[in-house]
């Protein structure tokens, strides 16, 4: 095997937050259900963002905050999304090239704008996301460099490249790459309507070998098994896949192996500002810790301090140094 | 005289403000005054914005600040600059809007993008920025609607209004109709770099009578009467202008009018996390106070307070309600 030019690698949906802050009447009015992500048309979308708030505009998508999340532990990371060359998906390649992460999927020149989620906010620091998806949905196989895969020690995949039409064939196109190279593919289940939506789908790559590594909250792991019932999710969950990280917010996480279930507990925070990004950083931390040989445990750790980290302020993308963060805390020297 | 529909409108630069977190030797590099405003051409432009590290998209310009600020007092606003009909023109429409405030004033379909103000914010909270004009250049006379000024108790009117060709005209029609409906007129100097390229007009204002209420903070006041002693120029000040308000940052403002010269403290502040806006929501705090017939002590308490609420948090606009700020602290009912 040759020497990796990548920690990790993302692929995903190449998403502008538009974030603002809501009282929880308006996610009732706006039939929006708290907590989730709904994918939505260029109309809704022009009457969501007509009704909503003064906003703030963030780089986001899930895969892509966790790239970001990788690089600012100081590791290296790239990553492959499609947005068009307009105002908002220069901004995008802005954010996350100035992040230090390698990207350079050519943008779109023609066809829908760059992909925008508007993100309400309410008081208790829960969003609640609304996604017109716009030129992420023409992600397509071409666009997965097979050699930049090959050399990544893991590929990272986000379930929601489920919904764009051409986005599972790059995914499973990235998969085989890391495969035959002999690299790591790990999925997050991203949302439990996303999992709803391609139930079957998910626990097939799981069963099959395809991904290595799954990523999933309670919500998706409930939703992926049709269960209510925790214990017997994480049974299935720990028969399916060789490896699997549950994160339950303030309760901490599990990792799920073959050998055995660990806990490990979250990483305290002063005030919970806006959950956006905190599963996306929890497994930026768990990824790096993986990627440079660390333990579940350690690994587990550097994830809840990312996540608690995003989860201080507004916006999905990390503000303070990861890097000296974990140092700080003994994680990474 | 008629009844009023605004308690304040504003005329300035209609700006989103891109936001990075840098450090200082940055500035050095890319030889930036820091704490001023530089104008800057396309090319810089991008220059800079390639240098910077990731960013955060939020609508600003320095009056559109000040008036979103007072509509966040429950005060009664609308604002006039111009933005080009392009996605941070429209960013600019939507959160000024969505803020409470009137914004009528019809975009233009052709020539240079929405204004645009790279913030560079170093890690003691001061804020240096690099300000590309693009369609703000293009306000005009005919942009000015007559019957909405005289409709305002106050014309809030920035120095910045100096840079673009017509916009000074616009700005001495605007303040002509005012006056014409007994109505006042407030000035701030913004700059003081500004205030080095139109010293004679700025002061030619004051005293012409042309503006009513000058804002300035201590390094404007200087610049404006090219003095370093602070007690000369306050007295020169005193003689110029009938009411004006030095702000001095964490040492509180000066009161100063013919009769006498009143100190205000500053409002406390937990931690200083980005300067950006402090004189601008201190303008809304005072002018609100002002347009509803309250003191002089109690107009600048208004302005501490809005000041402080937008330092402890990134970007210039404020994050809480400055309504049920003033009403915990007894400041307005």
């Amino acid at each position: 095997m040759t020497a990796t030019r990548y920690d990790v690698i993302g692929i995903g949906n190449a998403i502008v937050d538009v974030l603002a802050r809501t009282e929880d009447d308006f996610l009732v009015r706006h039939g929006m259900q708290k907590g989730t992500m709904a994918l939505i048309d260029e109309s809704r979308a022009q009457a969501i963002y007509t009704a909503m708030g003064p906003a703030v505009e963030i780089s986001g998508g899930s895969a892509a905050n966790t790239i970001v999340g990788v690089a600012g532990f100081g590791a290296r990371a790239a990553f492959i999304g499609k947005v068009k060359d307009d105002t908002l998906g220069q901004v995008f390649a802005h954010d996350i090239r100035a992040a230090g992460v390698g990207f350079d999927t050519p943008p779109s020149f023609e066809g829908p704008s760059t992909a925008r989620c508007y993100i309400l906010v309410t008081p208790d620091g829960e969003r609640t996301m609304n996604t017109y998806l716009g030129a992420a949905q023409d992600l397509h196989p071409n666009d997965i460099v097979e050699e930049a895969i090959a050399a990544a020690a893991i590929t990272y995949l986000e379930g929601y490249l489920w919904d764009p039409k051409h986005a599972k064939d790059a995914f499973l196109k990235a998969a085989k790459a890391a495969h035959t190279a002999g690299r790591q593919v790990a999925l997050t289940l991203s949302d439990a309507f996303c999992v709803d939506r391609w139930r079957d789908e998910f626990l097939n790559l799981a069963r099959s070998g395809t991904v290595d590594l799954l990523f999933a909250n309670e919500a998706e792991m409930h939703s992926l098994y049709q269960t209510a019932d925790f214990d017997t999710a994480v049974k299935t969950l720990r028969a399916d896949v060789k490896l699997a990280v549950v994160t339950r917010s303030e309760k901490g996480c599990l990792v799920v192996s073959r050998e055995r279930v660990l806990e490990v507990a979250a990483s305290p925070v002063a005030r919970v500002v806006d959950t956006t990004g905190a599963g996306d950083l929890f497994a930026a931390g768990f990824l790096v810790g993986l990627a440079r040989g660390a333990d579940h445990t350690r690994a587990a750790k550097l994830g809840a301090l990312a996540a608690a980290e995003v989860i201080g302020h507004l916006g999905a993308r990390p503000e303070a140094s990861l890097k000296s963060l974990a140092q700080e805390n003994g994680l990474l020297t």
